[in-house]
C-alpha cells in the first residue's frame, strides 16, 4: 500500500487491520510545545507558515518528542483567504483578522482566483522538505478549512462570539453567499490536489463552525461545498479526513459525503456513531482534550474509555476530539500517546505486518 | 388548571391539548428593544435588577410589545454566586466578571449559605410586583443557572473561551467540585422554591455550558445536580423547563431528569427529539435565533419549518434555540410571533378551552 514505515494511520483511514490504534493530535505542531515557542518567539506566526525550513521545523518537532504515528503539515486554513487577496493578520493570542471582510457581491467579485503552485507555493515546499525528512517514517497530511468556515471568518472579518455578519450574509444575500462558497471550494480543491503532488499522503478538511448551523442550513451552506471538494480533488489512494466540530445531527450526511474517515468532537458517542455509520467509514477521535489537563491515572483511564466506546475492530485513528489546548504539560500529550499505544492492542486482532 | 386568561404555556407544559401553540423567547425583556435600552441608558444592569420597579417594566415590555404568551423575569443566573458572596460585576458588552474566582476548597469554605429571603429579596419582590402588573394575563417564569454553569462561571471568573480553568479544576479537584456543586445545587433549589412562592407560575434552568462536557462527565458534574435541584424544588404543579445548549447526547437522560419540559437548541431534530422523549416530556424550542436578521418571508418559512418538525399534537412551546441576538430589529420578533399565532393552529385539535 505505501513504503512507509509506519502505515498505521493510513491503514486504519481505509479500515484494513492494524496491530494497533494509531494516533495523532490536532493542533500536534504547536504552542504546547517550548521547542514550538523557542521558533515561535523569533518569528511570527505567518513566517512561520510561509519560510519552509520553519514549518517544516515545527512539523517534525511532535514526531519526535511526543511519537504521534502521522505528521500534519503546519500551516493555518486561512491562507485561502489570504491567497484570494484579503489582508490576514494573526495575533496568537487574540485570533486571526481578515481585513475589509467580504460583504457584497462586488466584494467577491474582487477575489482572486489561486493558483497555488504560485500564491501557495511556500506550502508546497514545505509538504516536500517535510516528506524528505520524514523520510518515510509516518504519513504525513496536508489539511483546509472547509468552504463555510473560511466564509465565515472572511465575512466575519476574523473569529467571531456570535457569527451575526456571516448570518445575515447568508440569510439576506443566499446568492452572493453560493458564490463565494463555490470560489472557496474550488481553491480548496485545487489546493489540497497540489498538496497531495507535493507529497501529503491523506488530506483533512476542517469545518470549525459547521456547527453554528441548524441542519438545513449546514446541508445547504457547508456539506455541499465539502463534497465538491471531495469530488473534485485529484488523488489515487490518499484518504480523505473531514472534521466538523458540532455537526452532532449531520454523521449520516458525512458518512456519504465521499470522505473516507470522519473526525468526531468530544460531545459525540463513538460507538453511536460508528454503529450507525461505522461500516461506510473510518472514525477519527474523540478524547477531551482538556483531559490532558489531568493527572496521569485519568488520562489513561479515559483513553481506555475511548478505545472501548468504539469496541474492537478495524477503522479507528486516536485523536482528540478538538485541537490540543496551548497550555497542555507536553509530558501528558506524550504520555496519551504511549498508553494509546500500549492500551489499543487488545482491541486489535493480529492484523497484516504494519 | 389556574386563573390566567391565557395558560397556553402551562398546558403545553404539562402536555394538554391546546388550539394553539404557544411562544416565548429567551432574552425576550432585553437589549435589542429600544424600549429597553432606553432605561439601561440610565441604570447599570445589576441596578436594574435589584429594582423591583426596573425589572418588572422591563419584564413586561415584550408582553405588550411583542404579544409572547409567558413573561420571564428579568434577572442574570449570576445572581446566586453574588448572593454567595462573590464579587459580581456584568459589563453588558464584554459580558459578566466575578472576581476571586474559585479555584482551592478554601475558597469554597468562604461562600456564604444563602437565605433567598434575604439576599435575594429584591428578585423576590419583582416576582411579586411583576405577578400583580401582569394581573393574570399570561404566566411568569422565574429562572435560575445550572450549577454546573455558575460554577464554571466562579471558576473561571466570568465567560471564558476555553474553559481550562473549569476544566483544570474538576479533573484535578474533583472532590471539591462536588462539594461546591452541592452547595450551589442547594442555593439554586431554594432559590426557585422562593421565587414560585413568590408567584412564579413555571421555572426553567439554564444549563447553558453543558455542552461543554463529553458525555460522562455532563452525567456526573451537571445532571446529577439538575435533578437534585429538582427533586429538592417544593412545587405544587409549577412546572419545571431544563435548557441545556449543546447537550444533543443528553435527551433521554434530561428526560428522565424530573423535569417537564426540555428545551432544545437550533442544532437539534425536534421531531426526532420528540420521537425519543416526547412521551415524558414536553419540548420548548428550538428556531435559529438568526433566522430573525432575515427577510419576513424567511421567518415565516422556518416558523413553520420547527412546527412540522414537532408535528401535530400537545406538548410543544416554540421558542428560539437561544438568546435573542441584541441587534435583532424588534419587528422581526413581532412577526414571528404573530406568524407562530396563525401558522401553529392547524397543529392542533381544537382542543379544551383556553
Amino acid at each position: 500500500m505505501s513504503n512507509l514505515k509506519n502505515d498505521l494511520f493510513l491503514k486504519a483511514c481505509k479500515r484494513q487491520p492494524v496491530v494497533r490504534t494509531p494516533i495523532w493530535i490536532m493542533r500536534q505542531a504547536g504552542r504546547y510545545l517550548p521547542e514550538y515557542r523557542y521558533i515561535r518567539k523569533k518569528y511570527d506566526f505567518l513566517t512561520m507558515c510561509k519560510t519552509p525550513e520553519l514549518a517544516t521545523e515545527v512539523t517534525l518537532q511532535p514526531v519526535d518528542l511526543i511519537g504521534v504515528d502521522a505528521a500534519i503539515i503546519f500551516s493555518d486554513i486561512l491562507v485561502i483567504p489570504e491567497a484570494m487577496g484579503m489582508n490576514l493578520k494573526i495575533i496568537e493570542s487574540k485570533g486571526p483578522v481578515l481585513y475589509n471582510p467580504i460583504r457584497t457581491i462586488n466584494d467577491i467579485k474582487r477575489l482572486k482566483e489561486v493558483d497555488p503552485a504560485k500564491e501557495l507555493k511556500y506550502i508546497l515546499d514545505a509538504v516536500s522538505l517535510t516528506k524528505k525528512e520524514l523520510n518515510g517514517r509516518i504519513p504525513l497530511i496536508g489539511f483546509a478549512g472547509s468552504p463555510w468556515t473560511l466564509m465565515t471568518y472572511m465575512v466575519e472579518g476574523g473569529g467571531s462570539k456570535n457569527f451575526s455578519e456571516i448570518k445575515k450574509f447568508i440569510y439576506n444575500q443566499p446568492k452572493a453567499a453560493h458564490i463565494l462558497l463555490n470560489k472557496i471550494a474550488d481553491a480548496v480543491a485545487d489546493y489540497l490536489t497540489a498538496k497531495i503532488r507535493a507529497g501529503a499522503d491523506a488530506v483533512q478538511i476542517f469545518d470549525t463552525w459547521g456547527g453554528i448551523l441548524s441542519q438545513n442550513d449546514f446541508q445547504e451552506f457547508s456539506l455541499t461545498y465539502i463534497s465538491k471538494i471531495i469530488s473534485q480533488i485529484k488523488r489515487k489512494d490518499e484518504p480523505v479526513i473531514v472534521f466538523c466540530k458540532g455537526v452532532h445531527f449531520g454523521m449520516e450526511q458525512l458518512a456519504n459525503s465521499g470522505a473516507d474517515v470522519i473526525g468526531l468532537d468530544w460531545t459525540m458517542n463513538l460507538g453511536e456513531v460508528r454503529k450507525k455509520i461505522g461500516n461506510k467509514v473510518a472514525l477519527q477521535g474523540n478524547l477531551d482534550p482538556t483531559v490532558l489537563y489531568a493527572p496521569k491515572e485519568k488520562i489513561r483511564k479515559e483513553t481506555v474509555r475511548v478505545l472501548q466506546s468504539f469496541g474492537k475492530g478495524n477503522g479507528h485513528i486516536f485523536n482528540l476530539g478538538h485541537g490540543i489546548p496551548p497550555d497542555v504539560n507536553p509530558e501528558n500529550a506524550k504520555a496519551l500517546v504511549a498508553y494509546l499505544k500500549e492500551e489499543s492492542k487488545i482491541f486489535h486482532h493480529r492484523g497484516t505486518k504494519s
